[in-house]
């Protein structure tokens, strides 16, 4: 086992492995940047290293700067956390070469999930569902119609040079098919000067379902159930929960031995989370692998007893997974809220400043990590999400009470915060039913 | 169920038992002294009715006024927490006439096992060991001699008037009896004037074990597991954990259902605990039950599951345990920490005033039960226990570490608190080995 870990983070992820690091008796680095010298991460480490200044870029983001400071403080190992340098091939490689143990997958299973075609195509060869489509550009009218047919309806025609919703149709019959296609290609042809179309399955209102696993180096996958990520504002959790409302036992199986097989399928060896789009017929399709640990992997521990990031260590200095999927038994429900100095508002700009008062609520089944304090200066330069608040209940619906009594209780003074609009979430009809889907913010909040 | 419910009691259990009734839906009713009117219990619930003057006789043990509140707020139950009226039978007696419901068993339970001479007597019946002796005073020599051998060396001759240590003696063999027996007399009839001797087992260092039990309306009786409190100082618990690490299966079922027979002896109906002595050749003996909920109740709940609070609002209600011994399932180890504002360099003085800054650790599996906030003002009229850190592991080990972990995060500035001490006990020798007993802080610690 390592002696010592330098955490290239910061917030309360960067606080949360430093935990993990002191209970496991691992001494910690921490590296911070001009705007963190008074961040909570840096004052909890056994060193703190200084490796640029504010911009993400120049110190979390600064390669070099953190190689160094590992060498320097002869950390044996890095913990990238999530963000930043975390799904970075070359910064995981580079550590390889300096001896360093990245905390994570090898670089090449990073490099292949984190090319999204290449992803795919792994995918497809492993037998895991992906979203169906035309593989590559349509070429006619009468290929058009064909595959759509293949596909099954509703379909997305979309622009291969397409962004920002341009050069998008869904079509739901085949009677609209065609002039959808001239539409498209011409809309297309307008905004990028390429009419190449590609067609895909629309997959209408879905839930976005991600199983976690964990590799270790001999070979060995289990997947740790599920979560659902589908309260979403502008594909951004913002609520996350454990088990998924609507999952069923054998649901669960099929995802979680298919995410087990994708991960088998690269060799992966750590944490990571494969994200599915789940369909109302349950039918499911893979979206991406993340390779890291994930902001919301705490409802997975909260349900499985599982502690992911010393997991995460363990696997990382060589260690056999010391338990097998027999082992993993899913216990309650667990409910995340991301809490984000911002103001809900005016369109959720961030809200840094100074935190004039704090009071963070407790008791039987509360976690909060968090990287805050009174008197903590949030800096304008990075992520607004300044604590997450979760709870376990024995069922979904004591879950819920639970959140609501911990926000009720949680106070924040000197900066916005989304706290009462999490209150919103929890207390909508959608979400206590547990149907909801990823477009639930959008169709229902204005003020998103 | 209940609509609301006043709390009669104050500090970290008043709000845990708003926080209860919060999560159940129950509005709260908070009852508070002059010098509690910014205390977090009274801010916390729903409404707050100020009973009097600082002083406890005044306010929270002034029993007119708690039964006035309750009637004038509307709320149809009492929950009385620990300490103060908890075991009360009078005030049980008077909230029946008064058609309020008093949470905690009948009025009879509070009062018979109240009277210690008298829960001897029931327990004896029922077949729950107690600790042997003479059940009276002793006549001469001869009887002397007999009854030591009856029950074992060594025993203590112990003066019926006695006090402070004064006109005791503890005798290990045969041969020394008599001297003892003399030698106690005559300093029992110098110092209280009155030379009846009687005689008990000496349980040689023992560990103080108790079993929770939860009983409903209906007959049903379940154990929930032990702890072990044996880190005390003057009789005065400091530190707890459950499971006992010494604890085997056998001892523990067979304690388990000592503790269900003593209930059912009494008709018991709520949550209460049995506390026995625990010697080195695993026999244990009754020392009292307690009718009401503990301050260590939290580390039950942790390896169980179960939320103890909410049970006896359910209980009181007329639910049936909805639960039997058979689901109760005991997972991992868990530690409290009582965390006292007092100096432990100055003889455990306590130690009120303001909190100028607090930061309270975090993170997977770390809880906090407490009244504290930046800003507060401890008043000096009340117990000096201001929260209670609780940490649970998947083994008696990672528990340790955790408390280790957050005793380190913890941060209370602006009165002295007996952090330092705890970590002391829990980095100690003995409390790692799991084979401390009642006597070790004693032993070991010349600031006790």
């Amino acid at each position: 086992m390592f002696n010592k870990i330098l955490i290239a983070n910061r917030g309360e992820i960067a606080v949360r492995i430093i935990r993990a690091c002191r209970e496991m008796g691992i001494e910690t680095v921490a590296v911070y940047s001009e705007a963190d010298k008074d961040a909570i991460h840096t004052q909890m480490a056994d060193e703190a290293v200084c490796i640029g200044p504010a911009a993400a870029k120049d110190s979390y983001l600064n390669i070099q700067n953190i190689i160094s400071a590992t060498v320097l403080t002869g950390a044996q190992a890095i913990h990238p956390g999530f963000g930043f340098l975390s799904e970075n091939s070359k910064f995981a490689k580079m550590c390889k070469e300096c001896n360093i143990v990245f905390i994570g997958p090898d670089p090449d299973c990073i490099e292949n999930m984190g090319n999204k075609s290449n992803a795919r195509d792994i995918m497809i060869k492993a037998g895991v569902p992906v979203v169906p489509g035309s593989n590559g550009s349509i070429k006619d009218e009468k290929e058009l119609i064909k595959i759509a047919k293949k596909i099954g309806y509703p379909v997305m025609v979309k622009a291969s040079a397409g962004g920002g919703g341009r050069g998008i149709r869904v079509v739901y019959e085949e009677c609209d098919l065609v002039k959808a296609y001239e539409n498209a290609r011409a809309e297309a042809k307008a905004a990028f000067g390429d009419e190449t179309i590609y067609m895909e399955k629309f997959v209408e209102n879905p839930k976005h379902v991600e199983i976690q696993i964990l590799g270790d180096s001999f070979g060995n996958v289990v997947y740790l159930g599920e979560r659902d990520c589908s309260m979403q504002r502008r594909n951004q959790k913002v609520l996350e929960e454990a088990p998924c409302p609507i999952m069923t036992e054998e649901l669960r199986k099929s995802m979680g031995e298919t995410a087990v097989r994708a991960a088998k399928a690269v060799n992966y060896n750590n944490a990571g989370t494969i994200e599915f789009l789940l369909d109302k017929h349950n039918n499911y399709y893979f979206m991406e692998m993340n390779t890291r640990i994930q902001v919301e992997h705490p409802i997975t521990e909260m349900i499985t007893g599982v502690d992911l990031i010393k997991e995460q260590i363990k696997i990382a200095s060589g260690e056999k997974l010391d338990f097998t999927q027999e082992d993993v038994v899913l216990n309650g429900h667990s409910i995340e809220c991301r809490i984000n100095a911002e103001d809900a508002r005016r369109g959720f700009m961030p809200s840094p400043g100074k935190i004039k008062d704090l009071y963070l609520p407790g008791g039987f089944n509360i976690r909060i990590d968090s990287a805050v304090y009174s008197g903590y200066v949030i800096p304008p330069f990075y992520d607004s999400m300044i604590a997450k608040l979760i709870v376990h209940g024995k069922n979904r619906e004591e879950a819920i009470c639970k959140m609501r009594r911990a926000l009720g209780e949680f106070l924040i003074e000197g900066v916005h915060t989304n706290i009462d609009f999490q209150f919103e979430l929890i207390n909508s009809e959608e979400f206590i039913k547990g149907t909801y889907n990823t477009k639930f913010i959008e169709n229902n909040f204005k003020i998103s």
